[in-house]
């Protein structure tokens, strides 16, 4: 009713906005890295997850800036969306919108993408398939986890498995050098992806792990605002 | 206005239905095929013109199997979809489908498939990117334009061509043997893909061409209809 939407936006106007005066940069949804000028590589990537982490760290305090893939939501209200294709133009758009207190890379970026993407591929004179050379994409986490002046104080990865998701997420917190990690199941049996839930394992750089189990990924990009908020309050990393 | 609407529908109801009691399979959309649980490749296909293909022929009496991959259009009115989601499910949907008089294969279907997609694609232990190994898709228009008793009367089907449009589309005609095809530039500067207009050559087996250019997708659509009507109407080939 007219009357609860008042309520709720009364609510979040008196809320407590511990993240004011701090900048989040967030990522979101996958990107399409093409093939030729028809084709391209996807990946089944909504940007849901990523997208409420945006509007969660926004109704905060925050000032946001969401750098998205190609998805079919809405832009958060309040958020500075930043609509980009490809890994690179990720990569691009992020640097650009540097310094920030807070990074949180919950997109799902192509590792690879696939050189001379030029006329329309066609096959071989021989009748065969033609051979796809992939070249590895900037890796933006590991990037933007470089210590530097640019650093953001706080690096949050997201670690998108189907098998040995915790193993798998603890090592790449430790190779990409982010402060913590959101590790999911993406196995298509879970629904995450395209899904409107998850259940996740928060690993940090102190050692302490949390999992968080089947919750609306608003609810779970909630908890990872308040953790976010609690680190910049009370120095807890 | 309402009053249009209804005009508009006692008008639909009232045209001559030259196609009632054929049956037309179309085809439409992209295809997308899995490179590993996350990952795919995809094309830019809106699958705009091959959904007004189907409802125009609809519209002219047809009983009309719309085989589709996966697009974010509403199914058209009157028409029985079939959504599917790589090329082999496409051509499993359309034999299902048959016989029919009519097909027309708009969809752009993948001409290859990725080998062995899995668990979620890795880094190889060197380093690199991994390969891709592509291995070509069932040929569904030249599937069903194969002579034998499950032959539709009439084939067409579409090129989608970047460069020396109308050289590689006849030379496509004879090499899938269809009766029809419908011949369009998709390079990123025509907006083709995803765009409401379509400028076609269409390529008939009897040597006649004819050039439509710039039309809206459903004018494109209609004028195909009703050539196809004419067909079936006069035995013009």
């Amino acid at each position: 009713s007219i009357a609860d939407h008042l309520a709720g936006w009364f609510a979040a106007q008196a809320a407590p906005k511990p993240l004011v005066g701090r900048h989040a940069l967030v990522t979101s949804g996958p990107t399409h890295e093409p093939i030729d000028p028809v084709r391209y590589i996807a990946n089944r990537s909504s940007g849901k997850q990523g997208h409420a982490v945006a509007a969660a760290l926004a109704a905060l305090g925050a000032r946001v800036t969401l750098v998205s893939g190609p998805v079919r939501l809405p832009d958060p209200a309040g958020v500075n969306v930043v609509a980009v294709e490809t890994a690179s133009e990720m990569l691009t758009a992020c640097r650009a919108a540097l310094p920030a207190d807070i990074f949180v890379a919950a997109a799902a970026v192509a590792d690879w993408r696939v050189e001379a993407a030029g006329q329309k591929l066609k096959k071989r004179d021989g009748g065969g398939p033609p051979a796809l050379t992939l070249t590895e994409n900037p890796d933006i986490l590991a990037t933007l986890s470089t210590t530097g002046p640019y650093r953001p104080e706080l690096v949050v990865g997201f670690a998108a498995e189907t098998n040995d998701v915790v193993a798998y997420a603890r090592a790449k917190r430790l190779r990409k050098g982010c402060d913590w990690i959101v590790a999911n199941d993406v196995s298509p049996a879970t629904g995450t992806f395209g899904g409107d839930r998850n259940s996740v394992h928060v690993i940090r750089a102190d050692g302490t792990e949390e999992a968080w189990e089947n919750l609306a990924k608003t609810e779970v990009a909630s908890r990872l605002a308040a953790a976010i908020s609690n680190h910049f309050v009370n120095g807890k990393k």
